[in-house]
């Protein structure tokens, strides 16, 4: 299969995340993509580098304003003088603290800019941040390109991830998101209505955001019960969509120590959602976190499943942009994604 | 000047806070209660503990889910083996986070619980820290019944303290919000348009949500630009409340580095602001994070005005219910409030 990873990625490293106030072990790590890009390169996948692409494919769903704060944070943060190695929100304005008062405006201040931007405190930004989110961007247009172009599926080995990012904010080590971005690049080229599937553990919140009120592009997620589990505040079954968008957004919350029998169902019954509801490419929010030794997930899913989960997903012989999200044991993840992509080659091959 | 205090500020306490992802040294200290009551004592101000009030007098301003949760936060943690030993949110749902989506649920998990009431990392949660809010009520409210009883001001010693918490949200070291507690109370008994005069260095934001579309209390701030400080998004001069309380919200932000002379400016203003719009006690948030040394502050305010700012306050004839806000440079702390107060006594005595 094409595979399309950027070396940008690289420069996007922190000593650690925070969380609950603490710093503790970072997770979205170079050697998460390293790991998978040398699975893939073992088995004979034919890698390349992505096109550069310009801003203009992100702020058709991202807030150009948001794209300008991840643009110049890190230079605004040293020219006001702070030394500290990453940057880090610690005051948001929550729903609740602008209620009947209007919108906030994004303060002057860096140390308020980044809680305007970003709603949590595990998705630092370091100099080489931006670089490698717009790299990430490059790699999921690119894979997006390729599909385009004729291929009937192919693996963009985005870092950092994107399906935590809305059309305004960003966080859960997302800064772009990068499925959104290939959802409406496709929607603008084929004309097609565009299924999201979401299969990372944790709720796409930012994808469902940016498409919640539109027909054209229909997002699909199994994930682990928000009620117990991050992002926390989205992702329940009675998020549907609004507007026109309506019935355009499904979402399968699942309980811990989800396994292979109940996880099959839920995949299953989200393709059948997406088929009824679209009729162009799929782009796959691939997250390999739902595995059952994942380090901050709480499934039970084994490797086999992720083969029999490339293969039903390709079964429905749509072209499949397929997009990496989350993923944290690092020893596993290069040989969970290659087994998920072996089972699209299966079916694919079954086809040619 | 009768003055209330309680003991039960002193368990709520912590190692730290947390600014910028970073543990940093903690300013809402037991010893600035402590320095503040020593301070009065020796000049021979009337100390007294608070009644107890039940929770009606909360739950007239903030939401009462928001009540429980920090009723049983604590317990929560503990119950579900979190053994931190501060309760700090780290993931919080942004405005953008649910755009176009409708208001979020609060979750199931303790960690995304405090992240949906809690806007800030500087706000910890430890086994003392409710009863410590609950008894800064009860010195509200014991205060302003002082005045309600005849007295011509009274000083309550909040701690912690309270201006930031908004109807359903907390922060900036604040957990229920004392002066819009005592300010609803006064209300309901006087059946008097009440102020507020808000004079901590931080826009009260919580104050302003509390009452912005209501028109029997009048908020009027002087604060740093919300543009360069805490709390980052709100505050500014064109925030002049909404519906019925057009025109009840007052808001002047000032700059770095202001002086004695601008201050009284301010002041003055914002006095004549209320006095036209008021016709009952003023409660007055009472921060003295102004202060030239403040750790945390970037005014230039000196001892002898927080005299004069007192002497203006008391020269609107107005029953005044004082509550302790910010400040932050323990050492000065106790001398600068004694002398505020000195300044409304020398009013007072004039009259008497």
């Amino acid at each position: 299969m094409k595979v399309v990873h950027s070396e940008a990625h690289r420069a996007h490293t922190y000593a650690h995340e925070v969380t609950g106030g603490l710093p503790t072990r970072a997770w979205e790590t170079v050697a998460r993509a390293e790991a998978i890009r040398a699975a893939l390169e073992a088995v004979g996948h034919d890698l390349r580098a992505p096109a550069d692409h310009d801003a203009a494919a992100i702020t058709a769903v991202h807030d150009p304003a948001m794209l300008r704060y991840l643009e110049t944070a890190w230079s605004d943060w040293r020219a006001n003088g702070l030394d500290r190695a990453t940057i880090v929100p610690d005051t948001l304005p929550l729903a609740g603290y602008r209620a009947g008062m209007g919108a906030a405006t994004e303060p002057a201040s860096p140390c308020g800019r980044i809680g305007y931007w970003c709603f949590d405190t595990m998705t630092p930004i370091v100099e080489g941040t931006y670089p490698a989110a717009r790299g990430a961007v490059d790699v999921a247009l690119s894979t997006a390109s390729l599909v385009m172009d004729g291929a009937s599926a192919a693996y963009g080995l985005c870092r950092p991830p994107g399906h935590h990012a809305a059309r305004a904010m960003f966080g859960g080590y997302c800064y772009f998101n990068n499925a959104a971005i290939a959802a409406q690049w496709l929607v603008e080229r084929s004309g097609a209505r565009i299924g999201v599937l979401d299969v990372d553990i944790h709720h796409g919140n930012g994808t469902q955001q940016i498409f919640y009120d539109r027909p054209d592009v229909a997002y699909a997620s199994l994930h682990a019960d928000p009620m117990r589990m991050y992002p926390y505040f989205s992702g329940h079954a009675d998020e549907r969509g609004a507007g026109a968008g309506l019935d355009a957004t499904f979402n399968q919350p699942l309980p811990a120590g989800a396994d292979d029998t109940t996880y099959l169902r839920a995949l299953e019954r989200a393709l059948d959602w997406l088929l009824d509801r679209t009729d162009g490419p799929l782009v796959v929010s691939l997250g390999l976190d739902t595995y059952r030794d994942d380090p901050i997930g709480d499934f039970a899913l084994t490797t086999p499943l992720y083969r029999v989960c490339g293969a039903r997903t390709a079964g429905t012989r749509r072209p499949l942009v397929i997009l990496q999200e989350g993923g944290y044991d690092v020893a596993t993840l290069g040989e969970n994604v290659r087994e998920w992509l072996a089972g699209v080659e299966e079916v694919g091959s079954v086809e040619e």
